[in-house]
C-alpha cells in the first residue's frame, strides 16, 4: 500500500531536529520513502491518505517501559505506603492472573496506547505472550519480556521455566515485524546474581533488549548495598548486564559515578517521572544523565501507578519536574522532552534503525495531533505545544508500520467495546477480592 | 429553566463527601434544588434533561489564579531563565495590550476553560473590565480585578486611575449574578505599602476578595527581606492584608512562622503547581498547610507558563508532586485534590455559598466527565480517576448558573472559531513583534 500522510508541520526527530512546514509524508509498503512539502509529495499517485487537517505530523511514540495489562487495576488503590499498597491491594490481585486477564488488560492497554499516540512500548509481565499476541492483534509494535525472579511465577512455575518460556518467545516471535522479545529479569534486589548473567547472556547472544528495574527506589538501593556492598548499578555492571542493550528502568537511586558507569557502558534509561513521583520513588537525576550522554528515554509505567500510559502527559510531567527539582527553568527543553518520547525511545529498545523518527528507510510509524482545538491555539513553536499543551486527546490519526490503525479517534484494529466488555467482568472479580470490600 | 443532570455517578462534594451511585441533580431556575437517585428525580417534570451517560456528575471545576488573556502568549517562549523570559518575550508583547486583545484573549481561555470542565475563575491582568465581559458572554462565573502596581500601566496609567478604573468595575458589575470583581494588587515586590493598605481597605470595605502573588520566588523573599526585613507574608500582614477575604497566590517561599500567620488569619491560598515547576520557582508547601486547616485551592496561572489551562492535569500534578517531594505517597490524597479544585476554591473567592459544590441551594455550576473511554476504564474509585487518569477533555457537558454551556464538546455560548480567527491576526503582531524573531 502507498500512503500519504499529508497537509501538516512535519517534526522529522532526525538528527537535524528538521521541521517541513506544509508537508507530508509518504509511505510504501509500510516503508518511509519520503518526508517533504505537500504540494510535491500530493502531486504522486496515492492509493490512501491521512489528511492531517493542518495539525502536526510526527512521528508514533514510544513507551520504552509498562506493565500494559495492568489496566485491570487502575485506581484499585492510591495515595497508599509501597508496602501497604503492594501487599494488600496489587500483589493478591496479581495471586490470580491467568492468560486470558493479561490478554484483556493488554488489549485495552494497547487501545489506550493508540488513542494517545503511541505506536511502540515495551512490556514486562507475566503470561507476556499473550501480551505479544494483544500487541499483534491491536497492530502495534512491541518489545515483551516474561518476567523473571527467583520465586515461583504464577504463569511458569519455576524459574527454569520461566527462561523454557522466554526461549519458546523468543523463538516464536523472531520473524515478526511487529514484536521483539526481550530478556526481562525484575531487579536486583529480587533476581539472584545467576539469574541476572544467564539473562544478560541470553540478551546477549540473540542480540536482544534485556530489560530490568533499576535504583527505583531507596530501600532497594540499600539492600543491595547490605546485601552487596555495590550499589544496585555496580552490581549490575558485576553481573555482565551493563550494556548497550540494556534498559535501566527508573534510575531515580543512582549515583555520579552510577551515571559514569552507565554512560561509559552505553546503557540506556527508561525515566519514569509520573510513576516515581506518585508512589514516591524519588526525582532521577535526568539533567545529568543527558549531560553524560546517556539516551534517555520515557516510560509510563504500569497503570496502577500513573494511572494512565499517556506518553504526552508523560513529557509535560518530565519536562516540569527536572526545572524545578534542579532549580533551572531551562532544564529538560520541550524540544528534549519530545526526543525521549520518539528517537531516544526507539534507540533505547534496539530500534533505531526501525522506528522513532520521520526518515526514508524507516518504518511507517506515523501520527497526527490535531491542533484546531482552543487549548493549542495559537501556535508560536510545535514542541512547546506538544509537551506543554497537547495530550494523548489530541491525536487524530495513528499509522503503525505504515497501517493505518486509528482515525478521528475510531481504531480499526479491534473492537474496543467489546474489550472493555470482557475487562468489565474481571474488574468485578477484582474488586470483590480486594481486602478493602 | 427546570433542569435535570441525571444518569452517573454524583460526586457532592459536601461536608460528607456523599457519592451518589445512579444519581442525578435538579436545578431550576439556576438553582440546584436537590441531588439524588436517578429513578427518583427522573419522575419528576423536566424542561431540559443532561444526560451523563454512566459518567460522573460533579461540581464545575474552580480556577483560582490564571491570567486568561495570556492564552496570546502561550507557547511564544518556555524553557527559558525567568528574567529573560519576562524582559525578553512576555514584557514586551504585553506592552503592546489593547482592551481589544486582552478581550479575544479571554474570550478564548474561556472556551478552553469551558471544554475542560472549569465553571470558575479568578483573574487577574490589565483592561480587566474586557475580561468580566468575556466572561459575561461565555456565561462563566468569574473574579475579575485588574492588576495594580507602583509603575503605570498600559490601560489606567496612573495608579490613581487604577483605583478609580477598580472603582468603577465594582460599581458596574455589582449586581451581576455571575461577575464579582476583586482588589488585585501584583505583588508585595511592585506594589508600595500604601497601595497595599488602601487596596486592603476598599476590599475590607466592599466585602470583595483581595488577589495577590506572594512568596512566588526566592528572589520575591530576598527582596523584602532585604527592604523591609519581613517576609512576604509578615510584609502583607503589617499592611492589613492578611484576612479572611485574601487569596496569597503561590505561597512557594513561605516558612513555618508565615505559614501559621496565614492560618491564624484564615488566608486562602491558590496552589498554582504547573507554573511553579515550569518556571522553576519551588513547590509550595501545601501538606503543610493543609494540616493547619489553611484552605488551599488551585490555579493554573496564565498559559505563558503552563501553557494550559486544564484543572484535571493541575490536580494530577498536584496530587503527584507533594506526594515525591514530601517522600509520602499518601501526601495529597485524590479526594483532597478534586477539594482544593472545587470547594476549596468556591471558598477561597467567597463563593462558598454560591458554586464548588452539589448542594440544594447552591447555583448550578454542574459537569459532567464521560467514563466511557478506554483510558478511564475500568473504574474502581471516581476521585482517582478524576485525578490520575482523566483530563478536560474527558468533559462532555457543562452547567453554569443553571445555563448548559456546553453539551458533547460544542459550546454554545460562543463561537470559538470566530473567536481564534481575531486571535490569529493578534499572534501573528505577537510573533513578528517578538525580540526572537
Amino acid at each position: 500500500m502507498n500512503l500519504l500522510v499529508t497537509n501538516g508541520t512535519v517534526l522529522t526527530m532526525d538528527e537535524e531536529m528538521r521541521v517541513i512546514p506544509d508537508g507530508a509524508v509518504r509511505v510504501e509498503n509500510g516503508c518511509i520513502r519520503k518526508a517533504g512539502k505537500s504540494v510535491e509529495l500530493e502531486a504522486e499517485e496515492t492509493d490512501r491518505v491521512v489528511d492531517a487537517g493542518g495539525g502536526i505530523i510526527m512521528p508514533g511514540l514510544v513507551n520504552t517501559h509498562t506493565h500494559a495489562s495492568m489496566t485491570l487495576f487502575r485506581g484499585l488503590a492510591d495515595d497508599l505506603p509501597l508496602m501497604e499498597w503492594l501487599r494488600e491491594h496489587i500483589f493478591p490481585a496479581e495471586s490470580n492472573l491467568t492468560g486470558e486477564k493479561v490478554h484483556a488488560g493488554a488489549l485495552l492497554a494497547c487501545a489506550e496506547m493508540i488513542l494517545s499516540g503511541t505506536t511502540c512500548f515495551c512490556d514486562m509481565y507475566l503470561f507476556e505472550d499473550e501480551v505479544a499476541k494483544a500487541a499483534k492483534q491491536a497492530g502495534m509494535r512491541a518489545v515483551v519480556g516474561e518476567v523473571l525472579y527467583d520465586f515461583p511465577s504464577p504463569n511458569y512455575g519455576s524459574l527454569e521455566n520461566g527462561f523454557a518460556y522466554a526461549q519458546a518467545m523468543i523463538d516464536k516471535w523472531k520473524e515478526d515485524p511487529l514484536v521483539t522479545v526481550a530478556l526481562e529479569p525484575h531487579s536486583p534486589y529480587i533476581c539472584a546474581p545467576e539469574l541476572l548473567e544467564r539473562a544478560a547472556d541470553m540478551a546477549a547472544a540473540a542480540h536482544l533488549p534485556l530489560v530490568i528495574h533499576a535504583g527505583e527506589t531507596r530501600n532497594e538501593d540499600e539492600q543491595i548495598q547490605s546485601k552487596y556492598n555495590r550499589t544496585p548499578i555496580e552490581f549490575l555492571a558485576d553481573r555482565g548486564a551493563l550494556t548497550e542493550n540494556l534498559v535501566a528502568c527508573h534510575c531515580v537511586h543512582v549515583s555520579e559515578s552510577d551515571i559514569e558507569l552507565m554512560a561509559e557502558n552505553g546503557v540506556n534509561v527508561a525515566h519514569c517521572p509520573e510513576s516515581n513521583m506518585k508512589l514516591a520513588s524519588g526525582v532521577a537525576p535526568v539533567p545529568r544523565m543527558l549531560e553524560k550522554g546517556i539516551c534517555v528515554a520515557l516510560g509510563t509505567d504500569g497503570c496502577a501507578s500513573n494511572n494512565d500510559l499517556d506518553l504526552f502527559l508523560e513529557m509535560d510531567t518530565a519536562a516540569k519536574l527536572h526545572k524545578v527539582f534542579s532549580k533551572d527553568p531551562s532544564a529538560v527543553s520541550a524540544e528534549t522532552a519530545v526526543r525521549m518520547a520518539t528517537i531516544n525511545g526507539a534507540r533505547a529498545l534496539g530500534l533505531g534503525s526501525v522506528t522513532g523518527s520521520i526518515e526514508a528507510g524507516k518504518r511507517g510509524d506515523i501520527i497526527v495531533v490535531d491542533t484546531s482545538a482552543p487549548h493549542l491555539f495559537p501556535m508560536y513553536n510545535p514542541y512547546s505545544h506538544l509537551v506543554y499543551s497537547a495530550s494523548g486527546h489530541d491525536v487524530s490519526a495513528v499509522v503503525i508500520d505504515g497501517t493505518p490503525v486509528m482515525e478521528n479517534r475510531r481504531i480499526s484494529t479491534m473492537d474496543t467495546a467489546k474489550i472493555m466488555e470482557t475487562v468489565k467482568g474481571y474488574a468485578a472479580q477484582i474488586r470483590k477480592n480486594d481486602p478493602s470490600n
